[in-house]
């Protein structure tokens, strides 16, 4: 019938129309068919076959407290840190971080253990200020879509980390991305965190098949934060380990000295010796540094 | 048995406990009893028995179109104009307001109309500047959970309508409020806005319940905004009249000259036409400054 | 340009097409405009203007329970009973329900108060039994989309109220009622119940704009369950407003002689001193057997 | 402080208590630490290190369509064949399966190939005739919380493979398990299936950590449906590596010799070409019957 002609000839326009829509974006692999490769201090990010973990406390608390988790991310060969200096916090009333204090403690680490440390900003007048202290600017869940925040991460020449929002859409996700790339850093990695949804055996509920969406819809690497999406100590090592397997690039996970007084997600933190037993049984379960993930959609 | 003893007991202590935190909160009913009431251009705001009507345009466009609403606003009796001169919107690509522009054609209108009016603010560093022009800050949906541009507008002297977040908790959106009010502001709006969630008929899901919750859990006022929370112009009345019989202090809904060429949110403003239908029928009924709202619980 | 043309052509066939198909549907009101409005024991069901209420225990316990509601339920003038003789339970080590006992108390105190009874069935091979004891059948919300139930209790000479799923969509709950009208029972009431969401002040989430979409979409009798939805004793009231107030034709709520006891559901009942204060106040409100439903979306 | 000692006792306290109640569930680790492990056809389910995989089409169409694919499957070196004679479907319409024909097809094409069944019931009445065809009952998703199905399930001597609700918590599917296992039916499969979220760039969200915490919780078999949790072919292999790695004990995955032509689900069905590039990925992946499952939190 015409009416079926009609449906056949728009339904080719219009996936030409979204196609397009879609290869307009910067961030689209549609644009840019190959990864979006970079360098973090000597490791690098987004390179198919290789993962990169990113650990360290939720928050700076002291220089000592840094140095320690330091000390054991640099014995597992790995590069990374992360520690929160400017922590938003649900409650006014809660630890709201060290402010630019903890960016130095973070910096005077970084120097000594010869590490690229990520640290969350969540003002967009401090982004010019932390670009001295840190490697990394990581932009939190909460400011996802804090499009004043996104900009001022795209204005300065630093890698961003952009945590996907607590209910955030994919397609949010990838658009929040495009707000930082677009101002002319296309520096930025993607991670999955968790979404919130009704079941509350874990704080949120990790979208895992996120990332092999996330990483045919756009050129970015993916990384996994198997510590907020999970909230569990005893969940950490399976969510890493499937992250790994689906084809993430990178795992970030929250170590503290001694979880039990950390000053916050004390629930959910490894220790020194956890997370020594955390990175062996990664190396040891055949995911690490070996997957191939160029081809998560073959069929 | 022991154990119970110790149940009974620790019960007791615990709701004790959890009685004290909540009094502790600023924007706690438990530490004000009585509602908290103010004046924005000789509307009062948050007694009990008295609603009111926010009216306006999603986004400044221009000032005949503001101006065009703020005559409608008018002759129905109303005192306050909304109209979004910064537009924090999902993609780059999409009209992001006239900004300052914007504010100006907000505070000329105003002015001209003896209205007030209420504005999204999205970046800390313009709070100071938007005091100037406008007599509401809102503070959108995404930024909720934006604590920094909480805190400015906790700092300032004039009214905050606090939007709750996409997939905000009850008690999220009660302590993003603290946030503003341990500032020195206790002028705050809470504004339920629907929630996300996986109903899709709707573009967000309205808790309507939320509102009784908010007026037991605090002193403040509480608006429920029928165009965000329903994304459907067919829904607008019916979700009013759903607000107003529960107890809220006020409504918030979208108008436009012209819906059809608006430059966001088009499928959900109403027409200065079906404005004066809505207006029309909310005052016939009997729901409009009738109710008593000071015993939603009296069971 | 020519895409564009054939964008508009398309959009017009498409509109027509989904047209079709919900006019095709039994239960839709573009088959049906006006309302199906029947009548159980002399209560008129799903006319326009009128509200029905429907009260009772969670749970079948005695005869002495049930009779002692049902004086109450006459008292207040109201001709529905409900009370759950088969009780779907989350573990199996709860309270079952007094089965095909318990629907024989039913029976008894119906007959002596001259009220209707309604009754959740659960068995597909127990529809055929019950309609000798019960005068509206129940399917439970986690029963909404059993297939083999909805089919039987499509077969019966008995009115069915059905229950929206825990996290069913509008258009499912409509395919649901759809199975037993086209199996030759058109009598079918909808009842919200609220829907699973991340919010946990309340059960469920009350999704309050569903009864004017129900109304627009199809022509059968729309309730809201003011129990299940919000799970909180003192939302029972202000949830019941908002529903006459956004169109409903009925309310469902739960009574208990003694809810501190009840084998079930007993943070949610009221007591008979609570139910007639309840109903004074619905009384009160100006909501009651007064609204004109006739026109949730004129504009 | 005395609160702080009650606080301290009652703590203690509670947890004996929660503990003893998941102690008392028949499905509870902390009842029987050992994994159940049973035999279906030669293949051993639920082993430490053992993963079984599960393929066939969504819904039987005729022999030829079922017998090739039970040809495939065979292959493979696959024992598990499945195939829906009676289909829940949303819209009453919509094909329903071909009922005990459907089953008849499937026993024949077993008995040729060697294979075991397994096929959902949804009618309590048929359990006992299905038994006589199938090697597998499987319940749904839509009837994860008919009790009545679940009890004629746990009264018949076959294995079960029950599926998450739609929406149903981690708690109220172990107890559903228990529904069948406290009627002495010990030989139960939990079957991941996704959950129904907002995000809808995926069917449901695969909750991939509900793999460990149910492995942890009971000493049931745990399987992921990697169809119906992502509702895309690209997907299913991405999926399968996940959850694989996280511990699942065998995939689930629909084939179909020609899914364009599917009476249901053809979006996410492979072809035979398709399942055996599948399965050869999955051989190649170093996840397959290989990592040792014992110890999904070890720390």
């Amino acid at each position: 019938t015409l009416q079926h002609i009609f449906k056949e000839i728009f339904k080719a326009s219009l996936e030409l129309q979204e196609d397009d829509h879609r290869k307009a974006l910067l961030v689209s692999r549609k644009r840019q068919p190959e990864n979006t490769v970079f360098d973090i201090n000597g490791e690098t990010i987004g390179r198919s076959g290789t993962q990169t973990f990113i650990a360290g406390p939720c928050a700076v608390e002291s220089y000592e407290q840094v140095a320690e988790v330091a000390k054991a991310v640099k014995k597992q060969g790995l590069k990374l840190l992360r520690g929160g200096a400017f922590k938003p916090r649900t409650s006014p009333y809660d630890f709201q971080g060290l402010g630019e204090e903890g960016l130095k403690i973070l910096k005077k680490v970084a120097d000594e253990y010869d590490l690229a440390v990520i640290s969350e900003i969540v003002n967009p007048a401090d982004i010019e200020k932390a670009v001295d202290y840190i490697d990394v600017i990581q932009i939190g869940a909460r400011n996802m879509q804090n499009f004043e925040l996104l900009k001022a991460a795209g204005s300065v020449d630093k890698p961003v980390l952009l945590k996907r929002g607590l209910s955030a859409t994919i397609q949010e996700f990838i658009n929040a991305a495009e707000y930082i790339v677009s101002r002319g850093n296309n520096r930025v990695i993607l991670c999955e965190r968790g979404i919130r949804t009704y079941e509350k055996a874990t704080r949120n509920t990790l979208d895992i098949t996120s990332v092999p969406i996330l990483k045919q819809e756009t050129h970015l690497p993916v990384f996994v934060d198997v510590t907020h999406s999970t909230g569990r100590r005893d969940l950490l090592l399976p969510a890493a380990k499937a992250g790994l397997a689906i084809g993430a690039d990178g795992i970030m996970v929250e170590v503290h000295p001694d979880p039990a007084v950390a000053l916050s997600d004390s629930a959910q933190q490894l220790d020194i010796n956890q997370f020594n037993k955390f990175m062996d049984e990664i190396k040891n379960s055949g995911l690490y540094n070996k997957t191939d993930k160029t081809s998560p959609s073959t069929i």
